[in-house]
Order: C-alpha cells, then structure tokens, then sequence
C-alpha cells in the first residue's frame, strides 16, 4: 500500500487518529529508510504531543515486533515468565529474581541492558563476573535456559530492529518521555522475546524515569493492556524509587548482595522485592505445583541454579569480584534517624564514580559505587560513616561529593514522606 | 556560547520559552549542519504546536537574517517600498505595481518567488516575456532600479540561507502550516532585502494559505510586528481570494492582463487593487510629493516605467507573447447570475492546465491557463462561454475539467458571500 509519511504527520499533528494500515506503513518504511529520520522525528514529537490511544499504541507495537524475528519457546516443557523493571538506583532485582523463578518452576528467558546515565544495567552488573558472556545466540540462550532454568543476556539485532532504530533517533530528538513511545518499546522487546507471562516493575520516585505515582500508572496501565493484548499474561508493580533499592550502588557490589540474597541473607527491601515479584512471576505463568520462593532461598536451590546460569554463560560464580581501588567515607554529620535518601543523587554519585555512563559506547567500572551503611529509618551517630564510595581513581570523589549535597536529612523520625516498598498492582 | 539542541527542543516541547541566544544558537548551528535535519524537525513540530511569543519570532526572524548577507539600498536618492502578497489565484498584482509605484517616486527592490500547486509565481509569469531574465547580480539589480525604478528578480543564495534550509526541511515535515514560521520565513527575506518600507497583501479564502479570516488577521499581525520591529515601516491588507483577481489565471496569460491595466485598461478589481496597494506603498515609504497612481496609469508614466524594468532585464516588451497550442470553452449550464467562483478549484484546474508546478524542480507552460469571461455578481446565459481553458496539449483537459467540478454557482443574486475586496487593514 502506497502512503505518504506527510500526510501521517499530519495527521496526527492535527490530533488525527492514524490507522492500523498507516502505523504499518511508516514503521516498515522508517526501518527501510523511506520515510527519513527528520520526518519520522517531527512525527515522534507530535505523538510526543498528541498521544495515540490503545488501539495505535497496540498497532504501533506490533508493526516494531513485525520488523524483526520472533522468539519461541514452545520446544519447553514448563511455562516461561519474565520481569521487566523500568530501572533504579540499587535495582539488582533480577540478579537473584531470575534463578529464584526457575528453581520455583518456571524458565525464564530475560534479555536484558546496558545502563545509560544514573541508573545501572543489568548486563553491566553480571559482566563484573569474571568470564561471563552477555551475548548468546539463540541456540546457545536455549541451551542456558535447559541447563539452569533461567538466562539473563543481551537482544540479538534481529529482534524489533525498528525499535533499535526509533530509540537512537528519540534519544537525540527530544522524543524519549512519551508514555506510548516508552511503553511500545519496552512491549515491543517483550512480546518479541516470546515469554508466555510477563511482570513489569515500574519504578515511581526521584531516582527513576517516572517521578510521580500518576504518571507511572499510566505507563503501567499501558504496558499490561499491550502484554494482554498481545497474548501475554501481564502484571505490573508500581515500586518504590525515591531511596535506592538495598545498599549496594555499582556493578561488582551489586552482584555482591545479589549473592547475599541467593545465600539466604541481604538486605530486607531486596528479598521482600524478590520475593514478592517471584510471586507475581509463578501466578502469571500458572506454574502447576510451583515452589515456595521464600523456600527456595533457605534451602540452596535458587543459589543452585545461580551457579549453573553464571556458568552456562562462561562464568565463575566462585571467582573474586573486582574492586576499586579507592575509597572515601561519608561521616554521617549529626545524630538523629536518616528521614531521607534520595535516590537520584546517589545515583549520580555512582555514575560519576564510574558505575555509569554518559554514551551507550563508553565504558564502565565493574568496581565503582556507593556502599550505604544507613537506609532511611535507621538511627545514625554523628561522625560515624553513612556511606562509602568506591572509584578507581581517588580524582572522581570531588564530583560525585557534589551529587551528594542535599541527597539525605537526619532529624526527628517522621512517618510520611517516603514511599510504600510496593504502590499498587496494575492487571488488565 | 555552547548550548544543546536537545535541551532546546525538550524545553519548547514542553511549552517553555527559548532565549534570544538559544535561538541564536540553535538557528547557527542548523546552517552550519551542526545540529541535524531530524533534531531541527522535532523543534519545528514542537514549535507549530506550541507556538512562540511575539519576542521569540522576532529573534528567529533576526537570527535567519544574520545567517547571510544584508542588501543596501542608501546610495539611491529616494526612498525604496516593496510588496509582498501571500500567494492567491490570478494575482498578478505586482507586475502592474512595480513600476507604477516607480512612476509614482518610489523604488521598488522586489525579490519575489515561483509559483508552488495552485498559486503561481511572479518569476514564471514574467519569464514568459521572450529573453526576461530572474536572476541577476547585485550591481546588476541596482543598475536596473537606477534604470527603470523598479526590479523583480530572485532571490540570491546569499540571502537568509537558514530559511531556504528550513523551508526545504519544512515542506517534507508537516510543519508549514505554523503562523510563527510562516511569518519569520516571509519576513527574513524581507527585511534582509533591504527596503525601507513593506506593505503585505495577505490573501484570504479558498485559494489562499489562510482560509479564514481569523487566522490571515494573526498571521499579518505577526508579519507587521516583525517588520516594525526591525525598523521597516510596515503595514498589511487582508483581501479576498475566495475567487480569482482578474480574468486571467497563467503565465502569459496575466502578463497580458499586467500590461492592459498598465494601458489604462484592466478588470476592475486589479485596477482597484493595483491603485490601493501603490498609495499604502508610497504612504509607507513616506515619498514627499509623490504622484497619484491614478494619474501614472492614465498618462502611461507606469507603462514607461515597465517596458524600462522589462527591457533593462533582457526581455522584449513587445514581442508576442507565448499562446498554447489547445483550447476548450465552459459554458454555461444555465441562464442567472454568476454567485459564486471557487479560487482553490480554478487554480487547480490551471495547474493541471500546466500553469503551475507540483515540484520545484519542474517546467511551466508559459501559454496554458484560464481566461474567465465572467466574474461572481455578472450575469450569464446558458450555453454562452464562462471561461476558456488554455493548454499545451489536448490530454491535459479531462482532468482540468474535473476540478471545475463544482467551481461555480449560476442562481439568483445575493448579498451575501463574497468576501469585500480589502477585508482589513493593520498596522502596527
């Protein structure tokens, strides 16, 4: 069918209604490269602008999952379910949360990726582990996925290669903060992913992408309509993002409390979290006879398939984890309860120390980070440390001091002001 | 001063106002292909749908003007007046008008355009004088001026190389239709071109960019605003164009009808028109004894003026004119008064005629267009001819027929329906 990219900008500039055939039609020729970046960049901002409803959110998403190939993992024998967080500071969540499922009952097959800015990917974190590989091929994913029961790994280019393609393009546009352009991306990649259940974490407060609960229902919403829409069983959690999640901040000392988890330990906010999406994840894949996740954590099995996910993708799950070479203390600079802990600025601070990065082609420090020795609620002493920071050179502690102005009040304990660990729970 | 384009686009996005060094910035680093065709396009969107304050256009127009040269006219001894109309069906104005205002004591410096779809343009229709020529030089441009008065040429590429930029970005973008580009577009050329005074014909109706008059009112505020803020003393007419000006609509065609109304001849309403434009021009540019436009048609001081500006520009003012080869009468269906004429659908059926152009890079007919044998208010008689259509070649007539399709109404006379032929008139 022959349209003209024009009149669907347009279209929807004048608050038009695009259809399913012209959604098709421009997301298969922007991919071919007939309808040009700056064209489908005016079209982003005025979707950006005017919205689309769920009919051409759910059209849009699937004429991305159209572009590329489809994963299937019907040749299995038990349901598979994933998770998927819009991201955190501290959000290592999947770390323990994928090998806790599989040893449940379930397989999951999660592509995951790369951190930009001040919050952390999940690829970046397991990549501190001596030998272990982000890129598998599908073969090789379904042989993790045999071996351990869950794989955690990098999308191969032919999965919703349009979506590759409109993500660089908003990122450069000013078109990133649309709620059907963030939903359809994360959807597409999911539905594409081919998992039968899906649990989305959708991060609300300072230190994620959506600041307000308002908003972050809306996202929600949208996403569990698109999942169900597409045949997927889907969930969503809004959780908590205004202090960080845990006390690990970093690549390495993340997957270091992810095994604290596994072990049987951690801190509390992780397991509950990990607990409670294992949950959600066993419930939305109708797991017949599923196990117990908090079960699954005191006897060793979901530490068990850990071990075989690790080494399945070249890995040594025994091997020392790598450390900065350098530390400072934060002394906590007066006695009385941390009120508060914001998440976006310790955030920064990790991301200046190393942990993060400014472009997807920069590299990080598997090393660097903030260890917290308080979380808000806890009672601190004058001159005693709050947290430490970890870099690989002591040069990167001026800046990321200046992230922290203003990033925690001590005081008198009160009982507003902070998030529930868990919001609400959004279904179709 | 280092700025980033997405921050500028993000901050108009959502509804925020740019600095003056912000657009400074943004429009310099466009023309220098620092910031990309899909980042400027986004900022275009965000911009028509947003909108810009009265502060903003001005310095967007400023910073257009800045990206070339600025022309000078001090060195004549009287003072310089031009005219710019939006665009309409048979508007031919400016080829009487040039060189009556020059009888009358002005100069008029005009750099003018080609015609696009439906509306033609000044270039093409004087280009079917046998050896007229559009482009010329600066030197030779003044040459001309000293030598007949007035001059109607192209524009340079030296002049606001930003807007032929972002004219060409924005016509494959969905973003024309915005009154602050619009009028920033229109106006850079303007003051660039260097007259002291501008009166601004800006067309209303079904043959013109602005269908209402709502919408033509704001854009010739903004345009008259622009012009006064730059220190052009500027003022604009709203006038009709739900139906063609004159009886001509084409390239030689209207030439024709240029040089009858110079011979004191001419349909009404262009004389009317020709005459209202040339005492705003002259009262604009403030010429102290300035002659009476009436009296310059009558005495054939403007006919002089003419075949001075035709001649000192290669043309023969008195070679034969190009006619085309075909030709077919309407006639009329029934006996009545003639109460309506649709401009958009005579410019229509002309173009196809091949009067006009879908692309810039294509060829005119010089001999093909329209001439009407009666205007809206006459009365005509059944099987009597309403117009004849003029074309290059036989094929051409089915298709222009069919836009006549519905172009007129024969019936009883009414008061009401017709715009008056000046609608408005403001200043600043």
């Amino acid at each position: 069918m022959g349209f003209d990219a024009i009149e669907i900008i347009t279209a929807k500039r004048d608050r038009g209604e695009l259809s399913t055939a012209q959604i098709d039609w421009v997301i298969d020729a922007y991919t071919r490269g007939e309808v040009a970046d700056e064209q489908m960049s005016a079209l982003l901002m005025a979707i950006l602008l005017n919205g689309m409803d769920r009919r051409e959110i759910a059209d849009w998403t699937q004429a991305m999952i159209r572009s590329g190939e489809r994963m299937d993992w019907s040749s299995l024998d038990r349901p598979t379910a994933d998770k998927h967080s819009t991201g955190g500071v501290g959000d290592k969540i999947t770390l323990p949360l994928a090998p806790l499922v599989a040893a449940c009952g379930a397989y999951v097959p999660q592509l995951s990726g790369r951190g930009l800015g001040h919050t952390g990917g999940t690829l970046d974190k397991l990549e501190s582990i001596p030998g272990w590989r982000a890129s598998l091929s599908n073969d090789e994913m379904l042989g993790v996925l045999r071996a351990a029961g869950a794989v955690v790994c990098a999308a191969g280019s032919g999965l919703a290669p349009a979506d590759r393609k409109l993500y660089a393009l908003r990122d450069v546009t000013g078109t990133v903060e649309s709620i059907p352009l963030i939903a359809s991306s994360i959807m597409s990649k999911k539905i594409a992913e081919g998992t039968g259940s899906l649990v989305l974490d959708v991060k609300v407060g300072s230190g994620a992408f959506m600041k307000n609960v308002a908003d972050a229902r809306e996202l929600a919403r949208t996403m569990v309509a698109l999942g169900s829409d597409a045949g997927v069983r889907t969930v969503a959690l809004l959780t908590a993002m205004d202090r960080p999640l845990g006390l690990a901040v970093g690549n390495a000392l993340e997957v270091q409390e992810a095994v604290e988890v596994l072990a049987g330990g951690g801190p509390q906010d992780i397991v509950e979290l990990t607990v409670r999406l294992a949950r959600e994840m066993l419930e939305a894949a109708e797991v017949a006879g599923a196990r117990d996740p908090e079960e699954a954590l005191k006897d060793g099995s979901a530490m068990d398939a850990w071990r075989r996910m690790i080494t399945a993708q070249g890995g040594d799950p025994d091997a020392a984890l790598p450390k900065a070479a350098e530390s400072v203390e934060v002394a906590a600079p007066a006695s009385g309860v941390l009120t508060s802990l914001d998440a976006l600025k310790v955030g920064i601070a990790a991301w200046r120390l190393g942990a993060g990065r400014a472009r997807k082609e920069d590299p990080v420090s598997a090393g660097a980070g903030i260890t917290l020795h308080a979380k808000p609620g806890d009672v601190v002493r004058e001159g005693r440390p709050l947290m430490t920071l970890h870099a690989d050179e002591a040069g990167r502690f001026e800046r990321a001091l200046a992230a922290l102005d203003g990033a925690y009040e001590i005081g008198e304990p009160s009982g507003d002001g902070l998030l529930p660990l868990v919001v609400d729970r959004i279904t179709a």
